[in-house]
C-alpha cells in the first residue's frame, strides 16, 4: 500500500554520480531507430490531417466514419500504409517499415490507426498470407489503394478466443465447384468486423471447412459482401452501434445465408480442395495447421502492442509537461505554489510509468524486427517452424503487456492532470475510450499469456492443444520440472543466478541494487522459479487422477504469472542490451537511470513475491523502494527531455492550455 | 504478480462448512437498511426514465443537456431531489434519506446524478448551509422544485485542491453596500462549473472577502449569471465543451467584471460585514473559519463515495451475469465449452471486487448515518467541533476508496466481458466515462488522503495549515510517536493486537485466518505502525533542519499510505460489525464469506508490506492466498444472489445480450 520514500536527511544522490545533459534529437533518433525516415513521414502525415482529432468529436457518427475512410485512402496515398506488401502490387516491401509506420499512427486519432489495421494488417495480411499468387493479382494492387475496402471475418458473437469453436461452415459443393458459406446456430454471425457495418466489399471470412460430410477445421474463404454498395443477397449485416471508442470505425454484425463463392475462393496457401473434393495440405496435423494459419495474425498483434505503447507516450508526454507547468499548494515557499512534479508523490505516479515506456519500446523493437526477419526470410533468422512459434509467443506476450501498460498509464496521466484532464480537447478522453479494447482485441491478453505459457511448456505449443485426457496425464507425467527447466536453458541461468546473488549474509548489501546483473537475476530467478511450480503442479494434479481441465483451471493463475515473468525478463533484457550497446555518454546515463528505474520498480511492484520465495529480505526490499524515490529525484530535472524525445507532433498533443 | 491459488488435490473445503442458500430478497433488505422505501422510489424512477439511458448515445450534447434538465426537474417533483432540505420550503427533513436516494440515483444516468448533485448538494447545501433564514426564504422553494437553477463556482482554472488561493476578489464598497465581484489574474476564472455553460440563473461564487484593503480570506457570495436565459452584463461565461463522459451537464467558466450584489448577497451563517464595512466573524481564527466553511460541503463528498460505490454494483451485475452465461474453451468437457465464472481465475478477477463493494456499501452507511447525525444535531452526536472533524475526515476517506474502487471495478468488469463489453449498449462506456472524474472532483483523492493524515495526525486539523517553519519545528519536535499513538487509543489496540497476535512460531498456525478479530488486528497495527512512521520520519526532517515543505515531500507517500490504512481499517470494521450483528443463520454465513474473503485479499494486496514489517511470515503469506482462492470457490454457487442483492433494476443493466 506505502511506498517507501527516502528517508528525510538521506543523501540524495552518492557524491560521484554526475546528473547527465540529455541531447533530446540523439535520444530520439536513438528510439526512431532503423526506421526514422518512415516513422517522420507519418508525423508529418499526422500534422497534415490533425484536424481529425476535432472532427472526431464534431462530427456525426456516419460523417466521422467517411472521414476516416478519406484519410485512409489519402495517407494510403503517400505508401505510408502499404509498406509491408510486395512491390510488385504497389507496396513497400518491407515489413519492419510497415510497424513502423503502424507504431507512430497511434500518435494520431486511433481510428484512423484502428481501420488501417483493419484493411491493411488484417484483410490485406490475410490475403498475403494465406492466399497464393491468384489472389495477389486480383485483389492486392486494390487494397493497397484503399480502392476495395475488405473486412477480416473472424470473431463470432459466441466465439471469440476461442475460433476453433467457430460456427460458420463453408461447404463446398463438388457439383457447381463451389463453397456454400453459411451460419450456423445461434452466436455463430461475425461480430465486432471492422469495415463491416458500411465500407467492406469483400470479406475474408473463416469457416468451418466442410466437405463431403467431413470438416476439416477452420480455414479462410474470400467472400463478396456488397457491389456498389449494396448488401449483396444472402448476406445480412448489422451494425454494431455506438462503442466507448472508435466510432470512427464502422464495426458489424454479418450473417451468411447459403452465400455461393468459387472454388478458388479459399485462401489455399496452407490447404486446398480439388475440383472433385478431394481435401489437400501439406500439413498433417489439423491442429498444427490451424495455428500456422492463424500464426499469420502475428504481424496485427506486434503492431497492436506498438500502437498501445505508444498511445501511452502521448499521455506521457502531456502529463509531464502539465505536471512542469501546474502549481499547487504553497509548500516549500511561501510566496509560491510547488510544481506537481517537485512532489514526490508525483514523481513516483509518472516516472516508473516513463522508464516502463522506455522498457516496452526497446522490447517492441526487437519483436519488430524478429517479425522482419522471419516474414523477410532473412538468412539469420529464416522462417523456420521454430523461429515462428518463438516469434508468436513473444509477440503475443508483448501485446499484452504493451496493452495492459497502455491502460494503466493513460488513467494515471489523466488523474494526474486532474478535472483537466477530463475534457475531450486534452485528448485523454480519446486516448483512454479508444485503447481501451486494446487489451481484449487481437487477442484478449490474458488468453496470450497462457499461449506464451504453453509455449513455454513445450517445444510444441500445438501439442498441448491435441492432449486428450490420457494424453494430458501421460505428458505432464513426462514433465519433470528439469526438462522444463533444461527447455528454457535453466540450468545456465541458475548458475548465473548462483554467481550473483551469493545468498546469505550478502543479501542485505546495498551493493549491487543498480548492477543489471543483479536485476536481470531476479528476474530469471523469478521466470524459472514460477515455470517449475507450473510444470510441479500440473503433475500434481494429474497424480491425483483429477480432471485436466480442473486442474488447468487450479494452475492457471500461476501459468499467467509465470508468462508474466517471462516476457518481463524478455522486455528488461532488451532495455539492458540498448543501454549496454551505448557507447559511454551523457545519453547512456540518461537512459540508464531509466532503465534501473524500471528494472526495480518492476521488484518493488512484485516485492512480496520475492520475499515469500527467499530472494529479498525485508530490509533490501526496503533498500528498493528507496533506491526507485532516489531514481525518480534524479530523472526530476530530464523529464522533459524523456518525453520530448518521443517526437509526438504538438498538434497530436491539442491540450493547449495544459502544456502551453 | 503471480496469486497462488490452491495446490490441486487440496481440499476445496472443509468438512463442518456447509454451503449456505441466499435468500436474495432479505440480503436485499439488509443492504437497503433504513432507506429502503426512499431508495425503491428512486428505483422506480430510474425505470420510469430508462430511456435516458439510449438518450445519451442518440441525442445532440445541447437536446441532451436539456433532457437531463427535464429529467432532473420532474425527478424532484416526486420529492426524490430534496429530501436533505428543511419541510418549511417543500423538502423532507431528512439528510440521511437524500444521500440515500442520491446513491441509488447512481444506478442510471450519472449527468442525472451529477446534475442534481450541482442543484441539490452544491448549489442548494451552500445555500442551506452557508446561508441564514433570508437566503433560505429567498432561494430555497423555488431552488427544490428546479424552478431556479445554480451553481457552485468554487473551483477557477488555476486553482483546484488549493481553494485558498482562489483569485476570485468580492470587495465591500461601503458607500453603495454592494460587493463588487471580480476575476482577478490568469487562471482566476471560475471552471468546470455545472449548470453554468447553459442552466444556471445564479452562482454560489466563492471569492476573497476584502474591506478596506484587507483581505478576511474566501467567502461564499450569491451572484446571479442570468436572466429570463441571457448572461447578465458583467458576466462572461464560455462553454467548457465536450468532456470524457458527464456530457448531459452544463459545464462552464465564468468571468466577472465589478459585478456588483448587494451586502446581503453574503452567505453570512460564519461571517458578516456591517452597513459601515466592519467585518465580523464569531469565528476567530481565519483558518479555522475558513475549513468551518468548507466542512460544509461534507455532504457532497459523502454522496460521491456511495455513488461510486453504487456505480460499481452496475458493472460487477452485469459482469457476474455474464460470467455465468458466457462460455469459453472446453476445458473439462469434451462436449462443451466451460463457463467463464467457473474459472479460477475469473473467478479472481471478479468475487474480492464483489466482496470489497460490499464492504465499501456498509462503511457508506456507517459515513451516512454520522453526517446524518452530526447535521441533524441527535443527542447521541451533537454537532460539535470534534464530531464535525471526525465526520470530515471518515467522508474525506471514503470518498476517496469508493471512487478509486469504482475506476478499478468497472475497469475489470469491462475487460471481463471482452469485446461485448465494449458496446455502448453493454453500459460499461457509460460508467466508465462518467465516473471516472469522482476521483478527482469534490476534492481529489490524493489530497483528501493527505486531510485524512493531518486529522490523525492532531486532534486539530486546521492547525497544521498553520504552522510556519518555526512552528512546523515545534510542533513535531512535540509530537512523540506515543503521543500520536495515544491519541487513536493505539496503546489500547496494541493490547488487543498483542492479544491475538502471540507472535512466534504460531505465526505459522493456519488457525485464525478466518477469524475477524486477527484479520482487525492486523489492519489496525498496519495503520498504527504507518502512522507512527510518518510521526518519525516528520519528527527527523525536522531535527535535520529541512524545510518543513521538503520534509512533507518526502514523506508523502508514508503520509498517504497512512491515511489509507486508517480508513481500510474502518471500513473492514464497519463491515465485521454487520455480520456480528446478524443472527446465526444463512444470511450471516454468506455475508461472513464476503466479508472475509475482503480481509484477507485486502491483507493479500498490501502482504509485502506485512512482510517487510514481521507482521507475515511468507508460508502464512502464501496460506493467506490459498483461503482466498478456497472462499473465491465458496463464493462462486451464489455469486448471482450477491449481485442480485443488489436491486439495480433491470432497465438500468440494459445488456440485453449480456444478461439475458
Amino acid at each position: 500500500m506505502a511506498t517507501d520514500t527516502s528517508a528525510p536527511g538521506a543523501d540524495p544522490a552518492p557524491s560521484d554520480y554526475v546528473q547527465p545533459d540529455v541531447d533530446v534529437a540523439a535520444l530520439r533518433r536513438l528510439l526512431d531507430g532503423r526506421y526514422a525516415e518512415v516513422r517522420d513521414l507519418v508525423r508529418t502525415n499526422l500534422a497534415a490531417y490533425s484536424s481529425i482529432l476535432e472532427e472526431a468529436e464534431t462530427l456525426s457518427t456516419d460523417d466521422y466514419r467517411e472521414r476516416v475512410k478519406e484519410l485512409v485512402v489519402e495517407m494510403a496515398a503517400t505508401g505510408q500504409t502499404g509498406m509491408g506488401f510486395p512491390q510488385e502490387y504497389g507496396g513497400g516491401g518491407d515489413i519492419g517499415a510497415s510497424v513502423a509506420a503502424f507504431e507512430t499512427l497511434a500518435y494520431g486519432d486511433l481510428s484512423v490507426l484502428v481501420k488501417v489495421g483493419v484493411q491493411f494488417g488484417l484483410f490485406g495480411g490475410a490475403i498475403l498470407q494465406l492466399g497464393s499468387k491468384h489472389h495477389h493479382d486480383e485483389y492486392l494492387a486494390d487494397l493497397i489503394t484503399g480502392r476495395t475496402m475488405g473486412c477480416f471475418a473472424m470473431t463470432e458473437t459466441g466465439h471469440g478466443s476461442n475460433v476453433q469453436a467457430i460456427g460458420t461452415v463453408a461447404t463446398y459443393d463438388p457439383d457447381t465447384q463451389e463453397f456454400v458459406i453459411e451460419t450456423r446456430g445461434e452466436g455463430s454471425n461475425k461480430d465486432y468486423i471492422g469495415n463491416a457495418a458500411r465500407h467492406g466489399e469483400l470479406a475474408v471470412v473463416f469457416a468451418q471447412f466442410e466437405v463431403g460430410g467431413r470438416r476439416e477445421g477452420v480455414h479462410a474463404f474470400v467472400v463478396p459482401l456488397r457491389r456498389d454498395g449494396e448488401v449483396l443477397p444472402g448476406v445480412r449485416i448489422e451494425d454494431d452501434g455506438l462503442k466507448m471508442g472508435l466510432n470512427g470505425v464502422d464495426n458489424g454484425r454479418i450473417w451468411f445465408d447459403g452465400v455461393r463463392v468459387p472454388r478458388t475462393a479459399l485462401l489455399n496457401r496452407f490447404a486446398d480442395v480439388t475440383p472433385e473434393g478431394v481435401y489437400e495440405s501439406p500439413i498433417e496435423n489439423p491442429n498444427k495447421r490451424f495455428f500456422t494459419m492463424l500464426g499469420t495474425l502475428v504481424q496485427g498483434r506486434v503492431c497492436v502492442g506498438g500502437a498501445g505503447i505508444n498511445a501511452a507516450k502521448v499521455a506521457l508526454t502531456i502529463a509531464v509537461r502539465y505536471g512542469l507547468r501546474r502549481r499547487q499548494f504553497e509548500a516549500t515557499s511561501e510566496d509560491e505554489e510547488e510544481l506537481l512534479l517537485d512532489y514526490g508523490q508525483h514523481q513516483r505516479r509518472l516516472f516508473p510509468l516513463l522508464a516502463r515506456t522506455y522498457a516496452l519500446h526497446f522490447a517492441q523493437e526487437v519483436i519488430a524486427a524478429q517479425l522482419h526477419e522471419v516474414f523477410s526470410e532473412t538468412e539469420s533468422t529464416p522462417d523456420t517452424e521454430k523461429n515462428r512459434r518463438l516469434l508468436e509467443s513473444r509477440a503475443a506476450g508483448t501485446k499484452a503487456l504493451g496493452t495492459w501498460h497502455a491502460t494503466r498509464t493513460i488513467q494515471e496521466c489523466r488523474e494526474a492532470c486532474g478535472g483537466a484532464g477530463y475534457l475531450s480537447v486534452n485528448r485523454f478522453a480519446a486516448l483512454k475510450a479508444d485503447t481501451d479494447v486494446f487489451t481484449t482485441f487481437e487477442g484478449d491478453n490474458t488468453v496470450l499469456l497462457q499461449l506464451v505459457a504453453k509455449g513455454l511448456l513445450t517445444d510444441y505449443a500445438s501439442d498441448f492443444e491435441d492432449l486428450d485426457q490420457l494424453g494430458m496425464v501421460r505428458y505432464v507425467a513426462g514433465l519433470a520440472v528439469e526438462t522444463v527447466l533444461e527447455k528454457t536453458n535453466a540450468h545456465k541461468l541458475l548458475e548465473r543466478i548462483k554467481d550473483v546473488l551469493p545468498g546469505g549474509d550478502e543479501w542485505d548489501q546495498e551493493s549491487g541494487l543498480l548492477d543489471s546483473e543483479y536485476q536481470l537475476a531476479m528476474y530469471r530467478y523469478r521466470e524459472e522459479h514460477m515455470l517449475g511450480g507450473v510444470a510441479r503442479r500440473l503433475k500434481r494434479g494429474i497424480d491425483d487422477e483429477m480432471n485436466p481441465g480442473e486442474v488447468f483451471s487450479l494452475v492457471q493463475d500461476h501459468v499467467i504469472g509465470a508468462a508474466r515473468a517471462h516476457v518481463e525478463r524478455l522486455v528488461l533484457e532488451a532495455f539492458v542490451d540498448k543501454v549496454r550497446e551505448l557507447p559511454d555518454g551523457d545519453l547512456k546515463v540518461a537512459l540508464g537511470l531509466l532503465c534501473d528505474l524500471h528494472a526495480l520498480s518492476g521488484i518493488e511492484a512484485d516485492r512480496a513475491w520475492f520475499m515469500e520465495h527467499g530472494r529479498l529480505t525485508s530490509q533490501r526490499s526496503k533498500a528498493i523502494t528507496r533506491e526507485v524515490s532516489d531514481l525518480c529525484r534524479k530523472i526530476r530535472p530530464i523529464c522533459e527531455e524523456y518525453v520530448d524525445a518521443f517526437g509526438v507532433p504538438p498538434e497530436m498533443l491539442r491540450s493547449p492550455e495544459l502544456v502551453g
